[in-house]
């Protein structure tokens, strides 16, 4: 019964994208430790990118450096 | 000083359910482990249905399954 | 499906109480919000007394307060 | 390679408040113990008032409370 | 800059699965979201089985369940 | 009434760095968002080098790279 919680800067995940993230976080766990599909729980959590930060910056910031502003 | 997280799908939960889930979390420490009411925090975290996945799939497709789609 | 997660000090949680947190909130899930009890997930996290500040103290200083040390 | 999660009420927080919140959490994994600046992620989590229990009841209704409601 | 928190139940998991699901994750966020590998973190928590439920019972009566007790 | 979880790798984090980290914590809170410090709940959880992973690597192996191994 496995919990995987996986959490990205919300910078337009596809509900494809978040279905990929299910399916393979779920055969990773029945590949390396035989744990059951149906046991498998995947949360994924979309993050704002105001609200997440990187070496004291937040990824606002960064994606604004990124782009050269 | 006990910590309860609890996490639901976002289909439809009443703020008078969230008061049942925080009175129920918060009586069930102090039943069983005596901790004093106004040290237990309760945070509530509702989930997209694209973004909680189970054996495999989202609870976005196991719905649209249930309902015979 | 929900996930609950239930974080309280490493002081003693015997594993009879254990199964009374466990059941006390799979049947909280279950009356207030309907769900199926084969989907609900507990885990309990016993967390060092040095690991848990409140007040800007951990609660190994507190404990010491409240025995008179 | 720290992670902190920093959970508060969903009542305002401003973009500059998060970027202190940022800055002050890998100041202090820096200070404390030596942890590259870079290497340190921070997320902010806003919780809404009606999903944020403190001694059994919501934020909301002690929110209510100490405006005299 | 992905988090991926996995927990699973203490039940023997070796260093060598532990790498299978650290770079199997790191992979996967790659792979889907185009997340360069660097950025990805792990981590992975072992609970014990009394520490964990399902269903209402601990993965501990249900693991003697299975085994016929 | 602020939840602040910080996650490092358990490489022998002192008592007294722990109480560092949860003064620092919560005096942050309080200077940035006017928080009651007795309102704030620090929870430390040190992680095996061995369960988190960077870069799809355990930091296990990105330490004895480090120390030329």
């Amino acid at each position: 019964m496995p919990y995987v919680n996986i959490k990205v800067t919300d910078e337009g995940v596809s509900a494809a994208q978040k279905r990929m993230l299910i399916e393979g976080s779920t055969a990773l766990l029945e590949r390396v430790l035989n744990k059951p599909r149906h046991t498998t729980f995947v949360v994924i959590d979309e993050v704002a990118t105001d609200n997440w930060g990187v070496g004291g910056e937040s990824v606002t910031a960064l994606r604004a450096k990124e782009r050269g502003e």
